[in-house]
């Protein structure tokens, strides 16, 4: 039993590590040998649970996929309107994305393992985004002449966008930016201005924060 | 003379197959056998032309940043109208992801070669979108309460978002994916609708397809 914590725990500070390396140097740079340093074990120990190092990629992939689907869950678990719960989805991801280094590499290591494939990453973002929207309009929730299609089309660009913005320069992960865009976009897919209106913060941060009628024009801007 | 034009042809045809076995398998795994091969050229003529990969990387860099710069100049030659100038620039650049190798490789290496840093292609593209919405908002081209800044950074991710999601799926560069995104936000940055307003699927497109009055709904779209 104890043996069994133990090898799970070397799992869990492998994958770690080899997000880590792999968000650094990329995948293809990236050597087995570098990753066992850093998490602190040795070769032997690496190739007991992991055979190689695409075997290793998958594996903090599909940690990734799981936070993801985490963290879209709890948001449409939380929220009963669907376009709220994408806003509040995306603040989640962005940050997941700014502070979880598996989340952070899953969503880079995709495109260096086999260029041209699609990410079951994005794949998993858009699916859910697609999904939630198709919800809120059918629920009336979408402005008039907009359709889910093309505003999915729009939050899954602009998410990317900061994805690959943000590996470059990481004020475009911070909740501002995130904040920022949906001030801009909220009114355009929702058509719904004044009371009872969406918060672009992001309704958790909010609800938790103050009182929610303080908090329509982004709180937490310096 | 003759001489010069064939190092001249020599070297542009090293950047263009470059270009090509960048883009496939990424700056890391490219080597420079590969590439003198695609270009048809012995090693010793890659050599005389570029002392090494990087360098190689940084002339395909250099060409790309030349043509963004190009086709951005060319959009606000022909459009008096900046917010207009952004939306046809935006379908060039996005072709251009799509149809020019060496535009379309001088984006992904930029973060092969240096992880973090900040691409040159981006940084002209976000520059140059800026001082556009800059120009509009003082034309007082913006709608209400829509500042250039907010509006560039939307712009921006969305741009860097279908880039991303272009090289995993090329049906988000297609012109029809670009004019849904700008149906989408044109109305909400220009607050213009109706008569006068602008071309979602780019003006010059356009003009020169079919009179003006008759494509404001996507008229190349299948």
């Amino acid at each position: 039993m104890v043996k069994q914590e133990r090898a799970a725990r070397t799992r869990r500070s492998l994958i770690h590590a080899a997000a880590e390396v792999f968000a650094e140097m990329g995948f293809v740079s990236a050597s087995l040998g570098a990753i066992s340093a850093r998490a602190g074990v040795s070769n032997g120990a690496l190739h007991f649970h992991f055979a190689n190092k695409s075997v290793l990629a998958e594996a903090v992939e599909a940690e990734a996929v799981e936070a993801v689907r985490r963290l879209t869950e709890e948001a449409r678990d939380r929220q009963g309107d669907s376009l709220q719960a994408v806003v509040d989805a995306m603040h989640a991801l962005v940050g997941a994305l700014a502070e979880d280094i598996v989340v952070r590499a899953g969503f880079e290591i995709a495109g260096d393992m086999a260029r041209g494939t699609r990410s079951p990453l994005r794949q998993e973002w858009q699916r859910w985004v697609e999904d939630s929207l198709r919800r809120a309009e059918r629920a009336g929730a979408l402005a008039g002449g907009v359709s889910w299609k093309d505003a999915a089309r729009v939050v899954v660009a602009v998410t990317a966008g900061l994805e690959l913005l943000g590996g470059e320069d990481a004020s475009w992960l911070s909740r501002q930016s995130v904040t920022r865009i949906w001030e801009l976009l909220l009114p355009l897919l929702s058509g719904r201005p004044g009371p009872g209106a969406l918060v672009p913060s992001g309704s958790q941060t909010a609800v938790v924060a103050v009182p929610r009628a303080q908090v329509r024009t982004a709180p937490r801007e310096p």
